[in-house]
């Protein structure tokens, strides 16, 4: 019943944070050696291999897995890793991040239940900001988990 | 009254069709000039200058703009372009992104009025997804602009 997180980009350590902060049990399985011994001199569980081959998500145990996470910033390696992770698994949660907003519609396809845009997320955000609409910039603080506890207007 | 867009990155599109939508006059400046050639062939008021300079945000007349986004991918380049706009124009709203989240502080402190992090707010929105909150997934849905209107169950 662990999550299981494949890659590591720039949305990965928010990510580690989140289900840190949440005590769920998760593993993460990225090329990127270097990555995976500062993940594991934090005690974060973590092995090196590429998450779009069928042996390591295997040996990650994504037949027990209660999600997966795929989001790197290379749209193309999620894709793979998606139709891998889909294919041994059919019906374990899968969420993903297209890096490039022309992309949510093919991660759809490759399997993943849910896909967000962060760039367009942030540029939405961004623009209502810039027009001082300051309810967006609050449900901004909101979303990245610092600020929101304090207020009770919503 | 014109909001100026400094610079050009993966939030930009998004933010150009908030701008568009709501019918507000922009101008982007931005060193790319191949995008300033594209943006030019859709109408857009762009044109090809280091946003980080003076001259060419007094040519884009950023004493009477409303507001300045600056969100490209180059967190140091955002932080320049904020130190010049903020110097010249002391009272102007500034709104930035920045691409990796350590960078957030930072460029409050060069004279940003809203710093957001694009990746803290995708990291969690997708950590939350991964758990199965429906209702994180419907905010990332009415932030990305798309669905949400028919939904009134807020
Ligand atoms: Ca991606
Ligand atoms: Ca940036």
């Amino acid at each position: 019943n662990h999550v299981l997180v494949l890659g590591y980009g720039d949305l990965t350590e928010p990510i580690l944070e989140e289900l840190l902060d949440d005590a769920i049990p998760f593993l993460v399985v990225t090329e990127d050696a270097e990555k995976v011994r500062h993940l594991g001199e934090r005690g974060v569980d973590a092995f090196a291999a590429d998450p779009s081959d069928d042996e390591p998500l295997h040996r990650a145990k994504i037949s027990e897995a209660r999600a997966v996470v795929v989001a790197t910033n290379d749209d193309a390696q999620d894709a793979l890793t998606i139709l891998t992770a889909r294919e041994l698994n059919p019906d374990v949660r899968i969420v993903a991040a297209a890096t490039n907003r022309e992309n949510v519609e093919k991660l759809r396809r490759a399997g993943a239940d849910s896909v967000i845009s962060p760039a367009t997320i942030g540029g939405h955000l961004l623009a209502e900001s810039a027009l001082g609409d300051d309810d967006t910039e609050r449900i901004a603080d909101e979303l990245a988990g610092d600020g929101g506890d304090d207020r009770d207007d919503r």
